[in-house]
């Protein structure tokens, strides 16, 4: 499948596709990038797109530096009730709310190519946890602000951050990054781990990613990444099944194009050429988990 | 629910409260704190205590700095197997045993406000695995030696550290430090991000950590701090149905008072004043998951 | 029960033991250590044997200094399909696959004594992944270069390393070491927490890995070691459950001969004198976990 970006409709965002690079810029300048009017949604509907989408083998996610900040979170001049406008909240109640920073985050969470967040600016709030703690890679400026004020504010833990930061780090940093609601900057030791390059400037920051990317689409395999993605967050709940598992996906992937290719090329010294897709060449038994339905159905017709 | 804590008798610890920051106090320093006497289940009682005390928003472990170490451990004496004594081991045999320190490590961990280890001093075995592990966090003389000697003295992991170290910092970690039964100063690498500060005299430690706690008790909601919490320690399997659990979190929050006066305070940039308690304003779907009854019931009446 | 090892018939591997200490070395110079020939079957066989083995404390797994490389991983002149050459594959299909790598790391996981990778060399693939991760501990040489470039040749994560990777040192690290396919070496970032000890030279790294053996061989008690593993990987989902079983195993060792010599050496300032061993004093009730079996049972006859 291949897909018409510019004919999506996107306001708040931009989406470009080079040599299987995929770059989506956060764009609302004016409005600071604050997570707010459609970009939440043209995220989750890019990236559904860019999964499926067999020319992407990897997706930068980074901001317009026009914009004072990466991603300045939340619009918080109506209150953080405001997060139930034009929701289902307002007709079924409480238990209809589905956060928005967490449909953000399984978004790009469940996008099987590689995942890189360029942030070239502060981040607060769910500029952190929606935006960048999802995604495989993180790059970000050495000066950058990254707020997590969530308790000083009165809310709870958001957008899978609950999730994926004991996951990422460890409970040990995770728990005082969040209960501390504090402003760290990338060399905190709390994010020790958490960011795979940190840049001098704001302007290093994106073309350090997009080469990063470059060579991983050019020289990895879509296939490979796909199950490997999978095995890491999908895993099974002891060695010996995660073996049967492992070996399954190993037995399939090691009779593909791509493994022939991936051997070939370093018996003869030269660089891969993959060209398995995920529309055509991913073992039909991929997704082995039991898929979660998180949509709110409404009792009241 | 309000305590008097002076009226609780206890002998072996100390127990103060000034602006939402509790102080708890190990007093045993003719006995070194050895882990012995009442202390254990005053620990238990106190930090049930300060759960369900609606003023408290910290509390603050450490020890007095007249005993020779934070916690010598416990008293070897007597060998290991006088841990049984006055317990139902003695008529209902070995199943019967309740680890003592498990009981602490529990105790502590199930309390709904920030708990924070100030440990100033030498520390041994439930030294570190029940006072500090159970704890959001730690704060340390660069001076303590923090022993777990366990493997060399033939007894397994107790007091949950089997379970806390590895979610804390990760299994590599855990299993170097388990496994040695070695002792370690707090700059050892296989400590790294278990201490959130290290002090270099031993009596920096208690200040540098009670202003951390004074700054948390005044910025921070009692409501967000427990749902927050008991997010990270009591996730989902799956991200979706922890987005699922966050957003119902994140709804009833959102509505509080402590949100509308989180939002407001920053838009008004002035300090917030929470009000909110875990007694009337907690959501009353909490807990979510299943408790466990750990008490062990007597067969013989 | 006690193995004599050179009625094995071992080609590929060399095994000795002396003192509580067993060193087992790959032994294919002429073959660059390859992951190949008897060599993966035999250091299954032999762990499992060393697991049972009541002289065995320790296990210390390194590489003859005469091979370039500690492992050079599989072999690929005949592409990754040569691995389903003489297995199940060929008759019962690619669901048969049980993957080799997998199947070294389970015996070393397996294994109940305290295990070393004394990582004399260059690294690649399944020698990282199924001779390193599954030990307690690494010992590697600075100047080691540690290659995963599964995703970079055509294929997805093997040996366990989806599994343990994410568990020694977080998803963060594990998602950068495995998506990137990189060549590492151990003083990168995102290494750090994987290797005990570094070593300047290569001759420095088996001597260092030795010593370290010895110690614990000399110290630590087999019946606790065993416990403490068994407790750390194959622990509870909640902290209550943990506590019964932690106590339960504590119980036992508690009145152990162990216990009482430990306690015993304690009090009077000597070292200890360890004689418990697994085929006689370790609980009946270990495992407590449901093991599972993953072994390809045949449909044909």
């Amino acid at each position: 499948m291949t897909v018409d970006y510019g004919a999506q409709g996107f306001t708040d965002i931009l989406v470009s596709l080079d040599g299987g690079v995929a770059v989506v810029t956060l764009n609302r300048p004016k409005q600071r990038n604050t997570f707010a009017g459609t970009m939440p949604q043209e995220i989750v509907t890019v990236f559904d797109l860019l999964d499926r989408d067999d020319r992407v083998r990897v997706v930068v996610l980074t901001a317009n530096p026009a914009a004072p900040a990466f991603c300045s979170g939340a619009d918080l001049n109506n209150g953080w009730k405001s997060m139930f406008a034009h929701s289902p909240v307002e007709t079924e109640g409480l238990r209809a709310h589905r956060d928005t920073g967490g449909k953000v985050t399984m978004a790009i969470f469940r996008c099987r190519k590689i995942t890189i967040a360029a942030v070239n600016g502060h981040a607060v709030g769910v500029g952190v946890t929606g935006f960048q703690l999802p995604c495989d890679f993180r790059f970000v400026w050495a000066g950058a602000k990254l707020a997590l004020p969530f308790v000083r504010r009165g809310i709870s833990a958001e957008a899978g951050s609950s999730y994926l930061l004991p996951r990422l780090l460890g409970h040990a940093k995770a728990t005082a990054l969040l209960l501390t609601g504090g402003t760290f900057t990338p060399d905190s030791p709390l994010l020790q781990g958490l960011y795979h390059q940190i840049l001098p400037t704001r302007d290093a920051v994106f073309p350090a990613a997009l080469a990063f990317a470059q060579d991983l689409a050019a020289n990895t395999s879509q296939t490979a990444i796909a199950s490997t993605k999978a095995l890491l967050w999908h895993g099974a709940d002891s060695i010996e099944e995660q073996h049967i598992l492992e070996s399954r996906v190993l037995a399939e992937l090691a009779s593909s194009g791509d493994a022939a290719e991936g051997a070939l090329a370093f018996k003869e010294r030269r660089p891969v050429r993959f060209v398995d897709i995920l529309g055509k060449n991913l073992t039909d038994w991929v997704p082995w988990w039991r898929p979660v339905d998180v949509t709110y159905h409404r009792t009241k017709l």
